[in-house]
């Protein structure tokens, strides 16, 4: 079958059960956290069954992942000009993100089930690689351009960044305004670039 | 009746009660989350009636406040000759706690919650109010001996701290060691020593 033929009519409806069942999943999610997500509860609620839904994902964790995959807006990694200014865009993306986007009020779930599950640890380690992969890029590529020291670690450099951040989200949960960004990437920039 | 009165059975009573609820309500938020912390389960578990676990603790809220104020080795502010020193024991003791303690593995637990919940949005302000109060009074002591500059906020200092340690913990999920811990607090560090 060529590339070009319409969709058959079972596949729209395969993808219109699917979108509903993840749809159920991110609601779920958002009301109640990771505890409130059941695929007995996503089936009654979508109204697709669940030998279906476990045709599609053969575990909770893997609609979970799914589910969560789709939650954020994936950050591109930018390849400015400047690779410092590239984190900086990062991180500016990145608090945006972490007041807004719904993925941010849902992670904490994730974080605390992964404390004890282990397919769980294993989804939060996926969201959490997706999530610095732009940054570790970035870093990279400014220690490349002899932009940050060489030497240094750059997963150590992510965690200055990333670190204050989410601090600031979900433990003191205060603003993150464009003064503390700058503050955290400068702070964290500082002690990288080649002296 | 004079202080030196030997304490009555009744009062003792009363605290074998007390420090049985403590104990029930920290093995079940360590076994499985806040969610798993209900009256009705406190009660069958540690044989003490409900309506004097009520007596005690007017909430299940109050009930985990007190529970959780426990879980934590209180960090004491040390004042050791230098203030950046004061710092730098400071981190190395929350990267062991963070490491080893109860409540690690337990405050992702209350942050979730607290994204849904007021009461418990209360509980772990007050929990990271006392976490990060050491922290605050070393860097403003660092001001104001002028090692470190007046001009910033003392704040985002300790965000520069805490941050990367508790993204180490519960996000990136690797090891706190030395090198790390010395790497962080020399970061933060560095943006506010006077020029």
């Amino acid at each position: 079958m060529p590339d070009t033929a319409p969709p058959r009519a079972t596949d729209k409806r395969v993808q219109r059960s699917k979108d509903a069942v993840l749809a159920q999943t991110y609601a779920l999610l958002s009301e109640s956290g990771i505890g409130g997500v059941s695929v007995d509860e996503v089936s009654r609620r979508s109204g697709v069954a669940k030998t279906t839904i476990y045709r599609h994902w053969p575990s909770r964790a893997a609609l979970l992942l799914d589910a969560c995959s789709r939650l954020g807006t994936p950050m591109a990694a930018p390849a400015g000009a400047s690779p410092i200014g590239d984190l900086q865009a990062l991180a500016n993306h990145l608090a945006g993100e972490l007041q807004s986007a719904r993925w941010a009020a849902v992670l904490p779930s994730i974080i605390d089930a992964a404390e004890r599950d282990d397919d769980l640890a294993q989804l939060h380690a996926e969201l959490h690689a997706n999530l610095v992969a732009p940054f570790l890029a970035a870093a990279t590529r400014a220690q490349q351009h002899g932009d940050l020291d060489r030497d240094q670690n750059a997963e150590d450099l992510v965690a200055a960044v990333v670190g204050p951040l989410f601090y600031r989200r979900w433990f003191s949960r205060q603003a993150l305004d464009q003064q503390f960004v700058d503050t955290v990437v400068n702070t964290a920039v500082a002690r990288y670039v080649p002296k």
